[in-house]
C-alpha cells in the first residue's frame, strides 16, 4: 500500500430528511475533523467483530470518549455464516444490559455484515436509533454505504428479514484497506467493476485502466473508485428508495451470485466471488437474449479474471446442476410468484430487468459452471 | 351483546403515502365490500393464534381465497408471555417455506400481541410486505390500529425491538367483541378512558354515561368509542409519526403500567390492567405537582374502577416496593440517561411530558399500591 496523502471526499446522499454524507478518505479514524457533527446522546454501542476489533476498536473508542459520556463495544463472530439473529440478539444484549436509552448512536465498525447487523438492530432497537457506518473493507465501502438496506439471513434465505433504514453518516477510511486481505480486495471490486456494464462505460474504461493501481494498494486510485461506486448507486437510489423498480438493476450479477452463495453454503464463497461469477452468467445471459454483443461478455470476463475474482460458477448439483441454480434462483427476493426477474446489460451501460426461459436460463448456467 | 345493526364507519389516517383507513362496523368480516381494495398479490398469510383461530380464520380464509391464489395460516401461541423473537420467527418460518414473494399480504387476525408481531414481520420479510390488521379485542381496535407500532419483547424490557410500520388497511369487525371475555373487555376500555383526560373531556362526560352500555355489549355505544379513540390517536399521530414529542401523550399511564406488567411478570397482569392503576398513579402524580385538582383524580378512579379495571397497583418487592417502580420505569423506551419522563395531565383534557423528583414519585407510588 502506498501512503500518500489523498484529499477527503464527500459524497452527498440526497433522500429528503433521511439525508447523509459519505466522507472518503485516509485518516479518517483519527481525524476530529470526521466526528464533528455526531448526534448527541449519553452513550454509544461500537459494533464490530473479532477480526476488525484488534484493529481499529480502541482507535474508534478513544475518539467517541470525548463526545459520550459512556462508549460499550460489543464483538460479534466473524462471517456471513453468523448473519443471524443469534448474533444480533448480542447487540440487543449488549444495549438493553447498559441501558441504553433511544438516542444512543451505534457504530458499524467492519465489513458488509457487521454493517448489515448493526443496521438492521439500529432501525428495531426501541423501534428506531441513529447509527454510522464505519465500512472497513472495499465492500462494504463501494455497497453498504449508499442505499439503507439492512438484514439478517435466515436459514431458508439469504437477507430475508431487515430494514430499509439510513445511517447518520458513513466514514470511509482507505488507511483500513491496508489490513484488507486480497481475496477481501477481490471481492470488493466484484461490486466497482458492476457499475461499468449497468451505468458508465467510461467508469468500465477507468476500471480497467486502474485495476492494476487499486490491487496495488494505491489510496488515490481507490478513493476514486469508491467515490464513483458511490455516486453511480446513489443517484440510482435516489431514484429508488425502496426498489419499486430502477434500483433492482445494482442486483447485477446477484440472482446467480446468491444461488452460488446459498448453495455452496454461506461463507464457502465471498459474496463478491459470487457476485463475479454471476456477473459474467448474467452477461451471457444478455448476450443470448440479443441484447449485447459477445465482444462486451468477454471484456467483463477478462476484467472480472484480472480482479482476482471466479468467471465460472460452481457445480452445485452433480445431477441437475442447472435446476438447482433455477430452484434457489426462485426463492430469491427479486422473485415474483416464482418467477425470476434477471438484470440484464441492455446495451452497453445500461441494465433492465426481464425474465428468460427456463431453457435458455439452463443453456447460459451449462455454459458458465465448472466443478469446483 | 345486542346485534342491532350499526352503520360502518371510516377513520382516515392520514400519512401521506402511508395513509390508511379504519373500517369499523359490525359483520364486517363477512361483508365483500370490506375487502375491495385489497393489494394484489399472488399469496397470503393469515396470522392468529390458537385462541382467535377457531372462531374466525376460516370465515377470513374463504374471504381472501377470492382474492389471492394461495391463502396459508400460521398459528401463534396466544399470550403475551409469546411475544418474542421464537415465535415471530414462526411467521417468517411459514412466509418462507411457502415460498412467499414480496408482495405478500399479511392479515393480523386477533389481539395487540398479534397484531404487534405480524406488523413487525411484515415491516421486517423481504424488508417490508404490506399487511392488513383485522384487530378482534377492543384494546386492539383502540390502540393498536392506529400509529404503526409494531414491537417483539426482549427478555430485559418489552417492545424493545420493532418499527414504525403502517397497515394497509384496518378492519374492526365489533362483532369480534362478542367472543371476547369480559376482563379483556375492560382491559381495551383503560385506553379509551384514557383519551378524555388527555385530549377530551367532553368523551370523559360520554364515557361515564356509557360506560354500562359499553360493558353490556351495546354494539352502537362500542362502535362510537372505537371511533372517538381512533380519531384523537391519529390527531396526535398525525402531528408526531415517530414520537419526537407530542406522540409521548399516548403513554399517559402507561410508564406505571410497564413496571407493573414487567415486576408481575409479563401475561400475569394485561396491559390494559396495567395500564388502569398506571393512570391512578399518573393522575395521582399530577395532583402532586400541582397540575390538577384532587376531584379529577378521584373521578378518574371511579370510573377506571366501574370499568373493572384495578385502581391500585400491586407490590413489585416486600422491601423496597417503590424502588423497584423506579428501577423497572428507568429501563422503559421514554426514559433518556436514566431520567423518567412522565405523561402527566395539564389540566383537564391536556397532557405534558414532565420529570419529576424520585422523592415525590416514591410519595405518589406508596400511596396507590397494595399487596395483591
Amino acid at each position: 500500500m502506498t501512503t500518500a496523502t489523498v484529499p477527503t471526499e464527500q459524497v452527498s446522499i440526497d433522500l429528503g430528511e433521511r439525508s447523509y454524507p459519505i466522507l472518503i478518505g485516509a485518516g479518517l479514524l483519527d481525524n476530529a475533523a470526521t466526528w464533528a457533527n455526531l448526534p448527541r446522546a449519553a452513550a454509544a454501542l461500537i459494533v464490530t467483530n473479532d477480526t476488525v476489533a484488534p484493529l481499529y476498536a480502541s482507535q474508534l473508542e478513544k475518539i467517541l470518549r470525548s463526545h459520550y459520556a459512556a462508549v460499550h463495544t460489543v464483538l460479534l463472530p466473524d462471517g456471513e455464516a453468523h448473519k443471524d439473529w443469534t448474533t444480533l440478539n448480542l447487540i440487543f444484549d449488549a444495549l438493553l444490559q447498559n441501558g441504553c436509552d433511544r438516542k444512543t448512536v451505534l457504530f458499524a465498525l467492519g465489513g458488509g455484515v457487521v454493517g448489515d447487523m448493526t443496521g438492521f438492530a439500529a432501525a428495531s432497537y426501541m423501534r428506531g436509533v441513529p447509527f454510522v457506518q464505519v465500512p472497513t473493507t472495499l465492500l462494504a465501502q463501494v455497497d453498504s454505504s449508499v442505499g439503507g438496506k439492512t438484514a439478517i439471513n435466515h436459514p431458508l434465505g439469504k437477507n430475508m428479514i431487515g430494514a430499509f433504514y439510513q445511517p447518520y453518516q458513513v466514514v470511509c477510511d482507505l488507511g483500513s484497506l491496508k489490513t484488507l486481505p486480497r481475496r477481501e480486495l477481490s471481492a470488493g471490486l466484484a461490486e466497482v467493476i458492476k457499475y461499468g456494464p449497468i451505468a458508465d462505460m467510461a467508469f468500465l474504461d477507468w476500471i480497467e485502466t486502474n485495476l492494476d493501481a487499486m490491487l496495488a494498494g494505491d489510496l488515490a486510485a481507490l478513493a476514486y473508485a469508491v467515490k464513483r461506486s458511490c455516486e453511480i448507486k446513489a443517484w440510482v437510489v435516489g431514484q429508488d428508495e425502496r426498489e419499486g423498480g430502477l434500483r433492482a438493476i445494482l442486483n447485477f450479477g446477484h440472482t446467480f451470485g446468491h444461488a452460488v452463495e446459498s448453495g455452496m453454503g454461506y461463507g464457502a464463497w465471498l459474496h463478491g466471488e459470487g457476485v463475479g461469477c454471476g456477473m459474467v452468467m448474467a452477461a451471457t445471459l444478455s448476450q443470448r437474449l440479443g441484447l449485447i454483443d459477445a465482444k462486451l461478455v468477454a471484456r467483463l470476463m477478462r476484467l472480472i479474471h484480472r480482479a482476482g475474482l471466479p468467471v465460472q460458477g460452481p457445480l452445485l448439483s452433480d445431477t441437475d446442476n442447472a435446476g438447482r441454480y433455477l430452484e434457489l434462483m426462485r426463492v430469491d427476493k427479486k422473485a415474483e410468484a416464482g418467477e425470476i426477474r434477471f438484470v440484464v446489460i441492455d446495451g452497453p451501460g445500461k441494465a433492465a430487468m426481464r425474465s428468460a426461459p427456463d431453457d435458455l436460463v439452463r443453456e447460459v448456467i451449462d455454459a458458465c459452471c465448472v466443478p469446483v
